[in-house]
């Protein structure tokens, strides 16, 4: 087991990210824009215990900027992981009971392959000559990493956001390794609206100067400007219009006064500075580049190729479907087609709206009925 | 009549802004800033003719990034102007009887007082030293404009979005001079959502080095890239989620592959790269950051110190409003919350909920119902 440091964010912070294993040793991992790599590194985290019979594995999948760390204390934020009140002992996703598993996607910037980490053929970072990923690649990635952690069987893939498109394409991709497939605030394939939303951060990152064409860690700049705009940008699309008129309405941030000046007058301004000041701290821009790539990329049907009903026909594996009502990134509608399509294939699926204010966020936030439908799923 | 010219856009493009009148001459027009100025420049254009009794008289009120050049040929962009559908002869607002105004507002760009203007006091352009303006200053300067070209009473104020704002304040700060208002996909204040939307052009902007500080007139740059981000943003907000995805959907711009690259493979990436290309040989950075401000600060009710059914109290003015189903930045909820509020007062309201898929940009599109709507009530 190899624990490997990186630096993250504005100051290169040089920190631990735990757990890593190499993949794609024997055999290299073809991507879908045809280029194949070679051992390369994935991190992962894993929390309770694989039981004997191996058949007690719970693979999370973390969304756009999510990573390894569900649970505990976060190496680089200090903060808890992404999903600590999901994941635990006693909690919804029980690790008393299931061995769980999270890798960083590759594209990723905490440790997997991805354009921040050196390329053994430059000894420089990739940045731009990193190859093109896509959410199959991810998955084809965590699945050559399960092989090498000898698990075989998967109880449930989880995710939420771009983790419920990885999940799906587990469906797809590895019928035969998985039970079951917990689809959460997520799409069969991004729409209009949300490649639109993405290439404004990217735009926003590649207007920077400081990104250097990609190259800023050799050149030790840092485009924190543009990636802070980009997260602004993408945060407020992760929350409803009626929580930001509930939290923040028109409160000001200081006093009853207007300043008349282009400060944080607004507390919501104030929340979204700050929202893209922390990002740039723990985040690498040109990993918000690939992935953001990878996710527009995203359609199970291929353009229209090929059938959802076609993709899982005759499909054994139970599916459980969550939106919530607020979700306006990836809302009830989207989820609602996929159910449409497994009812349509009679696969054993149980879909479930939430009632929620909170917008595509819901799934990381403190909702009682939610943890009741990821426990009861799992029972 | 003067005739002056200006500059434009990242290319600082000379061209003649139409008529122009200097108000605050005799007394200072003060802003609610604190700041008083005077001499300062309007910017405006007339459709039609001022009949005799003078009471004929249409003040259309243009929206953020609009100008005065409602109809005809824009003096830029050399396409037509962005209500030439509405405006002229046999049209809604048909100029054949009635005597349409419309001035650049104050903080704008084409040629009334704005950031890009020359400060007298420096020789220079105002830059950040330009004073913050709020939409009641917009209105007050435009009254006196009509002031200076002997026109009193007004038979409608009319306009969409900012604009919308502007004629609600008219009623609150005018109501003597006018008959009746047309509030169209507006509110009486600025949301949250809003804000925080505005909140991120100006970080796109300000995070462009040729920014220079607001100075880059001085400095022969431009922000290009910040402000074409910044209208990229803003104009997914423009558009509903089903008009992008039946527009654009998933299509891409050349062939059926992707090319695993960050140019414009869809279709709706290559849309917004152009609608962040043009915008930025229109229209002034500064002025975005003080318009935006504007519209911020923007909130009928003073922050709740002030009821919307006292503001409107007594009122003889005829008001309509309208609001369209699938804008969901001035949602139809707002349209209706200022109608409940004149209807407690016993105003004289009528609302059309207008059924559209076109977002909120519906009020400058061909949908012959909002035609008939804008028609009937000035019959």
């Amino acid at each position: 087991m190899l624990m490997a440091k990186a630096k993250f964010g504005a100051n290169y912070k040089e920190v631990e990210v735990g757990e890593i294993v190499h993949i794609a040793r024997d055999m290299p991992l073809k991507l879908e824009c045809g280029v194949e790599v070679s051992d390369i590194p994935m991190a992962y985290q894993t929390y309770g215990r694989l039981n004997a019979a191996k058949d007690n594995v719970v693979l999370v999948c973390h969304a756009l900027t999510g990573d390894q760390y569900v649970c505990g204390t976060h190496p680089v934020t200090g903060k808890e992981g992404w999903w600590d009140r999901m994941v635990g002992a006693g909690k919804p996703i029980d690790t008393d009971r299931f061995f769980v598993i999270c890798s960083n996607i590759i594209g990723g910037c905490m440790g997997s392959f991805g354009p921040k980490e050196i390329n053994p053929q430059t000894g420089k970072p990739y940045g731009l000559s990193f190859p093109f990923i896509t959410i199959d690649d991810m998955v084809k990635a965590q699945a050559m990493l399960l092989d090498q952690l000898g698990i075989g069987k998967i109880s449930c893939v989880i995710g939420g956001s771009m983790g419920g498109m990885q999940a799906l394409e587990w469906a797809r991709r590895f019928p035969e390794r998985i039970s079951s497939v917990m689809a959460i605030a997520t799409s069969t394939r991004q729409s209009a609206q949300n490649i639109a939303f993405h290439e404004i951060g990217r735009q926003a990152i590649m207007a920077d100067p400081d990104w250097r064409d990609g190259d800023y860690i050799v050149n030790n700049t840092y485009p924190s400007k543009g990636l802070a705009v980009a997260r602004m940008a993408a945060h407020v699309t992760y929350l409803s219009e009626s929580m930001l008129q509930e939290k923040f309405g028109r409160n000001l941030q200081n006093g009853e006064e207007f300043t008349y000046g282009f400060g944080a007058d607004f507390r919501v301004e104030s929340y979204l500075r700050h929202q893209g000041a922390s990002f740039v701290e723990r985040f690498d821009a040109n990993s918000y580049l690939y992935l953001t790539r990878a996710a527009s990329y995203f359609d199970l049907t291929r353009g229209g190729t090929r059938k959802l009903t076609d993709v899982y026909a005759g499909t054994h594996i139970r599916f459980c479907v969550v939106s919530f009502t607020s979700d306006w990134l990836y809302s009830s509608v989207e989820s609602r087609n996929l159910v449409r399509a497994l009812n349509a294939i009679a696969a054993n699926v149980s879909f479930t709206e939430i009632e929620s204010d909170k917008g595509h966020d819901s799934f990381l936030l403190d909702i009682p009925e939610f943890d009741n439908v990821v426990r009861g799923f799992l029972q």
